[in-house]
């Protein structure tokens, strides 16, 4: 049986990402966002959902790059901070959140230093939906802290500890248990 | 210290929907889909990342309706083989993955009944990226399964046990522990 709630914004889990942009005057800002997905493999690129009277809307209009931070659980605090606080009012809400920035190395934006995983992002198009827009920016580049990163290449998930949002009950949680490997769980039905 | 892994869709974590649709005899499909996310408030609207070969593609075209279904824990092996198998090869994909789908209730596309969380959406909008488009829906309609609405209208998220996948490392994984409330933890810094 199953209860219908009415038009909800219900998709689970959802991603936890700071979105880096410069300000007209060269300051680093960030803004939480849920909203946002990888959206195309040829050319690789992750979109996001920008509110239009966001300070990022403006930024991101003016500077064509943004880059697409995810933090860990430890930051969840912070990042909280992030997505209350506008830019506009205040201008060092990065320092006050407890993270440090360094520009991009191949966009003109601010990598947020502290989170595990950065993606740098060009604006290559933009869609108005209605009180939001889809920005989607191609991935240039992606920097994975060190000790994240295995001497075979793969990655060590549990070192990322990647902050999620679960919406309506509006909370931040950790990765849990593994269930399966994906490609190869489903075997077993098709064999 | 970072490292640079050149450009990489690894955006954590993904969830990992399945897509229904008709197609054109009226048989329903589903495809699994990991790059999808909310994109609009008003109106109130989900976007999914499609490739143009899909059958998933051509149904959508067709029909302007999908559902987005947030799968369990428990049917990791059921959506791993739905992502694997393509409904222009195998027909009965649904069924011999374990899985049940009715009508709509707004929609004209298939919800799947054994997914905790069900979003009816009409087609409102395509932007073309490259191999892929971002189809846009309205959400017209959620439905959960009745065991998971609490009393007061709440969401036993436990109940729901939402999938989620990871990339790169190409996991299936479940939620874990709440690190936070949102709109509540980040006070402490603000105040």
């Amino acid at each position: 049986m199953k209860k219908k709630l009415g038009p909800k914004p219900i998709i689970m889990p959802m991603p936890c990402l700071l979105v880096g942009t410069y300000g007209e005057d060269g300051t680093p800002n960030a803004m939480t966002a849920a909203w946002a997905s990888i959206c195309c493999h040829k050319p690789l690129a992750a979109g996001v959902a920008l509110r239009h009277s966001r300070l990022t809307f403006a930024n991101l209009q003016r500077k064509k790059a943004f880059t697409l931070n995810v933090p860990s659980g430890a930051q969840a605090a912070g990042v909280d901070y992030l997505g209350t606080v506008s830019g506009s009012v205040k201008a060092d809400k990065l320092q006050t959140a407890g993270f440090t920035a360094t520009p991009g190395s191949v966009v003109d934006a601010p990598i947020i230093d502290n989170c595990p995983i950065n993606l740098e992002c060009e604006l290559i198009d933009r869609m108005v939906i209605g009180s939001h827009s889809w920005f989607v920016g191609e991935i240039k580049e992606v920097q994975v802290d060190q000790a994240a990163v295995e001497e075979d290449g793969g990655l060590d998930i549990q070192a990322i500890d990647p902050l999620i949002y679960v919406p309506l009950v509006s909370e931040y949680r950790t990765l849990g248990k593994t269930v399966g490997q994906a490609f190869s769980i489903g075997k077993k039905i098709s064999s």
